[in-house]
């Protein structure tokens, strides 16, 4: 039996983890940790000394491993992420045979929480289909939360619903139905850009958590320039950019 | 100047909180804590007992507050509801006058997250009408990650959206539009009956975090009654419940 814990890291700040987090990777015989990728070097590095830093459970490993890389060419978006996914399970296999023949604890940092706009869960999924295996989760603090916690301010309005959603959709269906409050992610293409800017105020956020964190909020009409901008320059100076927002339509700071 | 800290505190479990977040209590020199409710001791025991078992630093003071009560018969709703935060801003203008009369640093406990349905934010700002003020906060673990971590899911089905609602909301407006997942928070009757049950499955949780944590899921149309049941059953029983749920029309667990 493998005990697999999917611990939460939160979005870049080693001390968002929580206690909970900190404990289950001390209770772990194996740490899987993805190595260096091209692009973002930076990430792969934060959560390797995010262990060095918090495990001192001197029986816990800590095993780097090589992500299978996704094959953007595929015809098919849906197929060509579900082979990837295949893949990463086909790795972790590998490992678990190598280094816990017998069973044990495995843990796996994920980025922000484990429940949003993350295929580590789907992934464990395919892993139990080979294997006996129980999943346990610990949260960890998300990107909308360290966006709100940035500019200070409440997710939603007064008992007033919220609706998450993503940057390709916002695109292809416009501001979501009866929404007062949207937050975006996974938005590569700034697609506030294509809604209309009337009565909308937004609070933008990159590298949210991190010693560089950027953060810009008004109205979409006066500061939407500025964060494309400020985005690009920041982005061609890392290599990468991360970045969320939230879009409010009515007034943005009810009392 | 005073330099307020919301420090959000999970849900009940005293290990969601973060690393940041021990370090800002112990940070403060002073920390405001609501005194026992008549209902809901066993909650104002458990900030109680996190500030016991995480402050480490002997210069900080832990000051207990008693909470304004609501007038919950007041006409009109939300004038009951300003009033009550205007009596609460006026309580920690008392106790900083009291205890920080040349201002330093203010914790105070802020049960999940405090951008979540949560007025404390709002309550700063009346504060802040009132003397210098720089608020900060420290994201924390919310009743609906804990849900997800309970029943080891995911929040969002793969680049799809989620709306975060009420129970007023859902019971007066029913399914919100274009929704595929719904979660509901604030909802202390059940508000799920009000829909059709067809194709929908339900994950419910209460207690989250707690060592008494419940959690039911399946079809609505098969648990919906167990639900209710073992809901009011458990109420009774501890006198309170604090409970939460994700809605989903299409397929539950897409590949
Ligand atoms: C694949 S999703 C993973 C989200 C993660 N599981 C969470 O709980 O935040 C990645 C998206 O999260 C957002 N994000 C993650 N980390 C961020 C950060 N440090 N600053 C700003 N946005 C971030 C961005 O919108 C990015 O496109
Ligand atoms: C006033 S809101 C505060 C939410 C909080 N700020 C958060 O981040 O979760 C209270 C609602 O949160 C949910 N909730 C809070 N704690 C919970 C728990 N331990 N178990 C289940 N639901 C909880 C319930 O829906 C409850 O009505």
């Amino acid at each position: 039996m493998i005990e697999l814990s999917l611990v939460g890291m939160g979005t870049g700040n080693p001390d968002h983890i929580t206690r909970q987090g900190v404990a289950a990777l001390n209770a772990a015989d194996v740490i899987l940790l993805p190595r260096k990728g091209a692009d973002k070097a930076d990430l792969a590095d934060l959560r390797a000394d995010l262990c060095a830093q918090l495990i001192t459970n001197p029986a816990t490993r800590v095993v780097g491993f090589d992500m299978p890389v996704r094959d953007s060419a595929a015809p098919d978006y849906q197929g060509g992420v579900n082979r990837w996914h295949d893949a990463i399970a086909e790795v972790w296999l590998a490992h678990i045979q190598a280094h816990l023949p017998q069973g044990g604890r495995l843990a796996l940092l994920v980025w922000g929480d484990p429940s949003l706009y993350d295929s580590t869960l789907r992934i464990a999924q395919r892993l139990a289909l080979q294997l006996p295996l129980r999943v346990s989760v610990v949260p960890g603090i998300t990107a909308l939360q360290a966006l709100t916690a940035a500019h200070a301010i409440a997710l939603n309005e007064i008992n007033a619903p919220v609706t998450i959603t993503t940057g390709r959709r916002l695109r292809d269906h416009g501001w979501p139905a009866n929404a007062s409050t949207v937050a975006v992610m996974l938005d590569g293409q700034c697609s506030f850009q294509q809604l209309p800017t009337e009565g909308v105020y937004i609070w933008w956020g990159a590298y949210l958590g991190m010693p560089n964190q950027m953060c810009i909020s008004g109205l979409l009409v006066d500061v939407g320039q500025k964060i494309l901008e400020q985005r690009q320059t920041a982005r061609a100076a890392h290599g990468w950019i991360m970045d969320t927002y939230l879009l409010r339509k009515s007034d943005p700071d009810p009392a």
